[in-house]
């Protein structure tokens, strides 16, 4: 599959490239496209010091959104409604994944939503009716999934309207190792499931711990 | 410690009389005192059958709560407030423990806090300052802490305003069996602690799964 990682040079694009890459074709997107194409290098670099296939490309984001079936939008909440109006004429029936959760910090964290309930509900609202929007990714701890030696080991919740959108990703959710993908229902739920980012950095604080993730056991 | 477990002889008033027994004096109240006498007469029973002392005491929701060093409150939530009520009058300086959500369930759970934000709020604002309020064992699964053969293996989150009365109830988390307390913050965080219960609720519906519990890993 042809996946496109929007802000694809950030903490948590860097893990899902690294990962996904060894399954299917990752083009990894940004502002700047020859910052991109360094961060293509560079993780081609690591995929090949492991003997893996180095076809990790760097574009632009709206080119790296054109030919993609599924578009991940790996970027912080207060770019992610101007990065998605920036490629949103390249969107075509794509599959798009929002890892986003909007989160004030000062010494732990809060869950901030916006008016709409949740990040996924306010791009839902300006998406057109062909782009599937799956939420997930959010409890994924960026620093363990750039590590191709960390077996992960959680679960990793996802939310669509569209079955057969979710279907897809949930099996995108496998492929990154050792994770199991649980469905979370609609986007209505993505709220829930943004919200336990920060409860997981804010448990991690309190009780030193590290990179902390979910397993539903 | 002498623990009352209010509504002792519901679903997880069982498994938490069953568990902490072993460790501590427990006593379990109803609203009909006959009914905790036999609920207490039945777990002494299947406590010997295991070779364990049999040391639980069944009493009225009033006479539990009265002598004890900490009371859970382990009703549903629509009979939280008149049960605390009942028993107001005998509270003393004891630790309250409140593992209650309140939830709506159709085909699927929803999280339907009241409007002062979570049940722990709510408890708080009739309670005398005196008795502090400690928010946990949200996610526990009844029919696991029931079954004294299953080693658990989970997280609790533990919520509450007072750090030394949050300490003494992260032990007692511990003396259910392989559990591990985590520090979840004040009872303002309590509302995040609730939530999970109608999410575990609802993927377990959603995935074909059964009694699930947490981990952070």
């Amino acid at each position: 599959m042809k996946i496109a990682i929007l802000g694809g040079t950030g903490d948590i694009g860097e893990g899902l490239a690294l990962r996904l890459a060894q399954k299917h074709q990752v083009i990894i997107g940004s502002r700047d496209e020859e910052k991109s194409r360094e961060a293509a290098k560079n993780y081609n670099e690591r995929l090949v010091s492991r003997g893996l296939k180095d076809e990790i490309l760097g574009m632009s984001n709206q080119d790296a959104a054109k030919d993609a079936e599924a578009v991940i939008l790996a970027v912080k909440y207060q770019y992610a409604i101007q990065t998605l109006q920036s490629v949103i004429d390249v969107l075509d029936n794509q599959v798009l994944i929002s890892p986003i959760v909007p989160m004030s910090k000062t010494k732990l964290c809060a869950y901030t939503p916006p008016e709409t309930g949740s990040a996924s509900k306010q791009i839902c609202s300006v998406l057109s009716p062909d782009i599937k929007l799956v939420s997930t990714f959010h409890t994924l701890p960026a620093a363990r999934l750039s590590d191709l030696d960390d077996p992960l080991g959680f679960d990793v919740i996802v939310c669509a309207d569209d079955e057969d959108a979710k279907k897809v990703v949930m099996g995108l959710v496998e492929d990154l190792g050792d994770v199991r993908a649980l469905d979370g229902g609609g986007i209505e739920e993505s709220r829930l499931i943004e919200a336990l980012t920060p409860l997981l950095v804010n448990l991690a604080i309190r009780n030193k711990l590290k990179n902390l993730s979910i397993k539903f056991v």
